[in-house]
């Protein structure tokens, strides 16, 4: 799939062997992001800072102290979260392209386990898309054919990892944008359950959907990072009852429903491609319905729109040309929501809640296609797939606002290859609380098992 | 003040000694609410059914089977809160007169202690308005001069206990609703913390303001009420934190801040009442000012809005009619809020709170008059005090709104009397939780101490 099969965990035992040295990751990894420019995966990328990075962990190493497994091993950061030595602009050019001085709590966590912080990762601006074709420096290109999309918003993340110029990436995830381009680029994406995982230092898109997760080569890789997200942060009010990474075992054989019907249609060949792998599991397998899906998805839409204004309420008013149209759009349309229409939108969510939760019965996981077609061409503005025919914007979110809207987390894992050479991605979701259990479901059914 | 200084700490002595009965009781107070129906102070009131409750009382007693000190005691409720042998009409055209059959928790509370349930309280209609001259059944009247308004939402609780009908009656305050005629009437009035006292079966205005709260006649039935009301209830969310009530004891010498300044201000005649009432006391008390009041007004007025408009928004479209026009232009403002100003009301009382508790340093109570101005006068549309025009709405509203906005512990005692020969309310208010305390304080200022 990519010139480069290295996953951490792998890059890991190669630094505890002492096979190779943060030094020399680092330098494959800045040379591998030269050989790939193509992708326009990275918006800031600084030699110098990265390597004086590898050099103390090498030091480190050598004197018998590295931090964690995870020491000299870089790890690239979407350019949302704050990190001391890069700017933060969310791919906008509102933004100053000047480094706060200030760490987002997820890249504080890596950083103290000695992880290499390496470079910004290019996104939809603001995170307000999920294509990833609206950016200050340009859209990200997948690795698998250039003339392809990488999805969005964690476009230039999933595009580093998948083409093997990092083991992994940091994203985030307001309705899918964490899963969206893992799915479109064929790595591992993980969206943690809401209120598990610090947002905080992370720009916020729409602060009760928002959640960091991290996009990886396996899952074994997802793993081995999750302990770095998940737990109460005291800067971030909705992680206050986050338990930690902590083990939890799986049902040997778990119940799934795998979701379809109205509203939630898919192109054939991957339809078959999940049905596929679904068979390459112990799990049983239902097929089951959510009815009104048209209603929920609105009610996230709104939520989502309510929020992003909000947040944006001030610079709109105050430059709004520091906005592409489009996203100046958006923020316009948030702000005619009326408040009644929002707490509408918030009643309907608890209504999905209880759906997902009680209604559809005692489930260990839903199942969804990450996407419901493969990866779309550059500049091609609408899908059609299962008798709909939707602008690229709602098919990239197809399947994954269920799991912002419910909180749930959620898992997209790479499980075949379409007709035209691109990767299909399968969705696994777990109850709320369950990310660790959802983790070993999903082993079930990963093709590198 | 009133023909009958019975409070239901007396009540309650007396029929331990067996110098009365729950059936004497509840006659007694039959005969004053036909003598005192100028009041207007009941939508629903059934003799059999409380003389019934009042025959069972007095069986369980005389078996020395009493279910507490307060088995026997007519006790008056609001008619916003779901009682299952009176209808509950909110004191509007819109509600069916016929019984739920349920209870609302705080009522369940006090009939299995024994609590005969005397009838429903006229109220201002939908408590969406703190005169009480809107309501199904009219206007109630002043018991110290039926002239005079009784304030509202809960004038019929507060008239029924200052006329000395009952010892205590129930109300509910989302911007002053008990507080407002407990200080026009000459009662006291308690407004739990927000979160420590159940609103289910209460009718809801505004559900992130609304507190439901006793009115009595002395500041000890409101401690020996209180705990009927406070703890957690499944049944509402907000009250999954709550403490039940517990003793706490009061600085010899609290510190008070006596709020004052500009969008604070009153008649020199209700000031003066004030500082010669804090004077009676061992607090140290010291003038502060709150920057900014107008603003936060704003905030609690849109929020009232949005949740009451949200709340109304199906009957509002379905039976406009049911609504008296000034409600329904309530209504219809609220409606008219966009998503991101209630969202940036949130964060003005998010600035308050800060302000209050922070800012504002280690106070242990806050002071305020109840009232800027003695009960008004029916018809009287507008009020002037200390330089300010307003309505008679916002005028019954000026001090009270804050202990919503922040969710503080709040109590109206009456103080003084007027030229006029109206009451003169105080109000205090506690830091959150600290509502045992708040009476410990407040009971250095009572004249019946």
């Amino acid at each position: 799939m990519s010139p480069n099969p290295e996953t951490v965990t792998s890059q890991a035992d190669a630094l505890a062997k002492g096979s190779t040295t943060s030094g020399d990751l680092t330098r494959t990894a800045l040379r591998r992001a030269q050989e790939r420019a193509d992708l326009n995966a990275f918006v800031s990328l600084d030699p110098d800072v990265v390597l004086d990075q590898a050099k103390e962990s090498d030091a480190r190493r050598a004197a018998g102290k590295a931090l964690s497994p995870i020491d000299g091993i870089p790890i690239a950061i979407k350019d949302n979260y704050l990190t001391r030595d890069f700017p933060t602009t969310a791919c906008s050019k509102a933004l100053p392209r000047a480094a706060t001085g200030v760490d987002a709590t997820v890249v504080a966590n890596l950083r103290a386990a000695g992880a290499i912080i390496f470079g910004k990762t290019n996104m939809h601006e603001w995170a307000f898309g999920a294509t990833n074709t609206t950016s200050s420096i340009g859209p990200t290109r997948n690795p698998h054919n250039t003339d392809h999309i990488t999805g969005g918003s964690s476009g230039g993340s999933a595009a580093a990892v998948a083409a093997g110029i990092v083991g992994a990436a940091l994203g985030s995830d307001t309705g899918g944008s964490v899963r969206i381009p893992s799915g479109a680029c064929g790595a591992y994406g993980f969206k943690p359950t809401y209120g598990r995982a610090s947002r905080h230092g992370v720009l916020p898109l729409s602060w009760s959907l928002d959640a960091p997760g991290p996009i990886a080569r396996s899952l074994n890789d997802i793993a081995l990072l999750l302990p770095y997200f998940l737990g109460v942060d005291p800067n971030d009010a909705s992680t206050a009852q986050a338990k930690p990474f902590k083990e939890q075992s799986a049902p040997a054989t778990p119940r799934l429903l795998n979701l379809v019907g109205k509203g939630l249609e898919r192109s054939e060949e991957v339809d078959l491609a999940v049905r596929k792998a679904l068979e390459g599991g112990e799990a049983s397998v239902e097929d089951a319905e959510i009815p009104n899906v048209q209603s929920f998805f609105a009610a996230w839409e709104a939520i989502l729109h309510v929020e992003a204004a909000s947040y944006h309420q001030k610079l709109l008013a105050d430059e709004p040309a520091a906005f592409t149209s489009v996203t100046r759009a958006h923020l316009e349309a948030g702000r005619q929501i009326t408040a009644t229409e929002a707490m509408h939108a918030q009643k309907l969510r608890g209504r999905f809640i209880e759906l997902l939760l009680n209604d559809l019965g005692g489930w260990d996981a839903l199942v969804l296609p990450t996407l419901p077609v493969p990866a779309p061409r550059h500049g091609q503005d609408r899908q059609r797939f299962g008798g709909r025919d939707v602008t690229t914007q709602d098919s990239m979110t197809w399947f994954c606002w269920p799991g912002n809207l419910a909180g749930l987390p959620c898992i997209s894992l790479p499980v075949d290859t379409s007709t035209n050479g691109l990767p299909i991605g399968m969705m696994l979701m777990g109850r709320p609380g369950s990310d660790e259990r959802l983790l070993n479901i999903a082993n079930q059914f990963d093709r590198d098992r």
